[in-house]
């Protein structure tokens, strides 16, 4: 059994899809990030850092939602998470779960949370440096796509593509989004059309997608 | 069979001695980072991206150094290098290896690197920034260990101890290394007597540990 404290939208979003596509039991608890309740003692305590995702396994908390997916593709070999232990499948998985995570994860953190490194929203310079990296990327996944798709693996889906479709949605709103690369529009159309995106959509009540 | 393709103290560092500790043949080769060699024609068509380390896996590349360590991991259940699958320590162990990846990883490229974001090494904010974020991992590295050492697991090895080691080296040229923290000293002490990691620094000739 599994708990996953998640936010609207947030980091979790990659998880929650994942437990959906796995297809075990799963609690949810929402935490309100605009009501800041993951700075609340009672969350603290589960994840001192105060960040989203934390997912209860066995009682214990565990977080960062690139590991969580790595913890659940372990713990569930026979879903659709990840290609076999032991192949060059699997491997090459391992490289885009780290990749995504670095690359991106770590940019949008600095995209929406800019004084993390003392800069501003008015920071053109730093907020442009960021905007580039992370169009690097999708420039990057859409020649990928279009050469080898329709999945990050080719021909097989798995949990890695959940994270990207969360990081492109993270993109929405930036002055390139994501689909403005054609390959990675129709991934997104793709991905939306999923049943446990289109699943946790609803549960989650996003908009935008 | 693998290949290595390293740099002298570079982020090939933890991959190396996890190579070592498994006890496989591999074949070493060293990439003149000084030189640039990262970014010559030969390099780049192993990693379009110029980075270091690349590991030939049957005949393959991959890459990040995390991720290494995770199929390396993967391809060797029955190595020291993580717990085994499905096992709640193996979770935690996914955990550790993504936190530092993410949170030590990512902030001493931007440490060495700060045009990638557009400062400058006279931007004394955004290192001061970039300071203050690998510090606070060496106090919460620090406290884990005082409780629960003597290694990142308790009292079992793994492979996030080389990525730890590896973190820790790269800070001994900062206003304040890693080894300024106590338990952090003794784990350096700890780690550096590991015949692994003594027959790194000898292969790769590093001085200054």
């Amino acid at each position: 059994m599994y708990t996953l404290y998640y936010g609207k939208g947030a980091a979790s979003l990659a998880v929650h899809a994942a437990l959906k596509e796995v297809g075990v039991p799963y609690e949810l608890v929402e935490v309100d990030l605009d009501a800041g309740q993951q700075r609340s003692p009672e969350y603290l305590r589960l994840n001192p850092r105060g960040k989203i995702p934390t997912l209860i396994i066995d009682g214990k908390p565990f977080h960062e939602s690139a590991a969580l997916m790595l913890m659940l593709a372990d713990r569930h070999p026979h879903s659709n998470l990840a290609p076999p232990a032991g192949s060059l499948a699997r491997a090459e998985w391992y490289e885009l779960a780290v990749t995504l995570a670095n690359d991106l994860g770590n940019n949008f953190r600095l995209w929406f949370y800019p004084s993390d490194l003392g800069a501003s929203d008015e920071d053109l310079a730093f907020r442009s440096a960021i905007q580039l990296r992370i169009e690097s990327m999708w420039a990057m996944l859409d020649a990928r796509l279009a050469d080898n798709g329709p999945y990050l693996l080719g021909e097989t889906f798995s949990g890695v593509d959940l994270m990207l479709a969360m990081y492109m949605r993270w993109s929405r709103n930036m002055p390139r989004p994501a689909t403005a690369w054609p390959a990675l529009q129709k991934y997104a159309d793709m991905m939306r059309a999923r049943p446990s995106w289109r699943h946790i959509t609803e549960t989650e009540a996003l908009t935008g997608w």
